[in-house]
């Protein structure tokens, strides 16, 4: 498999799909220059296993992001990657932090729609904003034409359940905090790709399948190394035909 | 025109469309035997046209709905509807109650999101929550099969440029606050209709148009007076095959 993109960056990455991913893509036979991994808390104990990852394997480096609705973290973390970079841009950044939620309709709160609401659509939105010079920087020094992961591209992990036109499932797992924030990152994935195409910068929103995960739970039909081999392939496709695409783990599209 | 619903309440009936739909409702031929408003100071100044219509129209019940993120607030108000009810459930509610944001991706911010969101999407389904037992009796007590407004039913006014599919104009208004809102309530629109369609309750999103109001200025091409004629015919023809549609004031379905 040709290089991926020379650096990027995936949130939430010290556990689940976002630990696989920064394992397989440390593991690939063309590895990126830079893997840069963000979580909660990158030095304590909920980044142990990333830490025992990225101590065999020298590009990956751990940046701590507290808090993706709070600029000041963010901020932080943009210029942590910027010294890594030594001038160059950042050509993939994965939102993939993100929280879950079980409310029903009888037990759904103002308080838990707008906690996720905060994680799942606001965090994207600013980290993509805030990484913004370094997506352009990454996407004019490529020296190609159209768009693609390697040039310069902003993925939002998204879900299935957040496709409003499916509704899946809304009596056995209602969700309404999680639904009504991944339709709604889903928007702002469409409207940062409408924004910043022209500018040579892809966005594209995935659904990772449901995946044996501390999320997913083990009753996920599905191991998060297969997901992963999946949605890496996927983004090795993208192009400026499905940018603004919202594809699950197969490269399938999804209805909005 | 058949009367549209025996009891109706509109939330942010103090202006615009809101305002508008109520002095419709007021001066139909078979008009409600209640409409319920509801704004944010109903008693003040910003509910003047309002107290003005309903010197005119003793079946216009003015409500306090000081917040609708707020539980106590919105049980407040289904009280006060509740007292005049004496003992009948609520027809149709009417989530008509929304901001909108003029942000761009530079200007945007995760205050404006989060305001954006809570009064676009938790405000609506909490009002939706807190006033099911109503509308489930109205449900019940209807002796009708099937769905419609004049049984039970929510509707939520949505917005076209809140179509992820559709994702109109971004560069020209980017809106990102609104639009991910409206997303956002669509879902929760879908799953209301997934999960009340067996207790008789039906639930829609509808879109006004672009009007002249105070939200969509004097540059807006339709007068409120006719998108609410509009409005009022779709609502009339609501049914099964209608439960949990995004359609237009004309009665078109919108992708999602």
């Amino acid at each position: 498999m040709a290089r991926l993109a020379r650096s990027i960056l995936v949130t939430g990455s010290n556990r689940g799909i976002g630990l696989e991913l920064v394992r397989q893509l440390a593991a690939s036979s063309q590895p990126p220059q830079h893997i840069f991994t963000t979580c909660r808390d990158a030095a304590g104990p909920r980044g142990k296993s990333l830490q025992e990852l990225a101590a065999q394997h020298p590009n990956i480096k751990l940046i701590q992001l507290a808090d993706t609705v709070n600029l000041p973290s963010i901020r932080g973390a943009v210029q942590a990657a910027e010294t890594h970079l030594e001038g160059q841009g950042l050509n993939l950044l994965i939102n993939n932090a993100g929280v879950g939620s079980q409310a029903t309709l009888q037990s759904v709160g103002a308080q838990e729609m707008l906690a996720t609401f905060a994680v799942n659509v606001v965090g994207p939105l600013q980290v993509a904003k805030e990484f913004l010079p370094l997506l352009e920087k990454a996407a004019k020094d490529a020296g190609t034409e159209g768009l693609s992961c390697s040039r310069a591209a902003i993925i939002n992990v998204s879900s299935k359940v957040g496709s409003i036109g499916l509704c899946l499932g809304v009596l056995e797992a209602p969700m309404y905090p999680y639904r009504a924030s991944k339709a709604a990152q889903n928007m702002v994935t469409r409207c940062l790709a409408a924004e910043l195409r022209d500018k040579g910068i892809l966005c594209a929103a995935i659904h990772p399948g449901w995946v044996k995960t501390d999320m997913g739970t083990e009753q996920a039909p599905m191991t998060v190394e297969r997901s992963m081999q999946g949605i890496l392939e996927v983004l090795g496709s993208l192009s400026q035909e499905t940018c603004g695409a919202f594809l699950d783990w197969e490269g399938n599209h999804l209805p909005w």
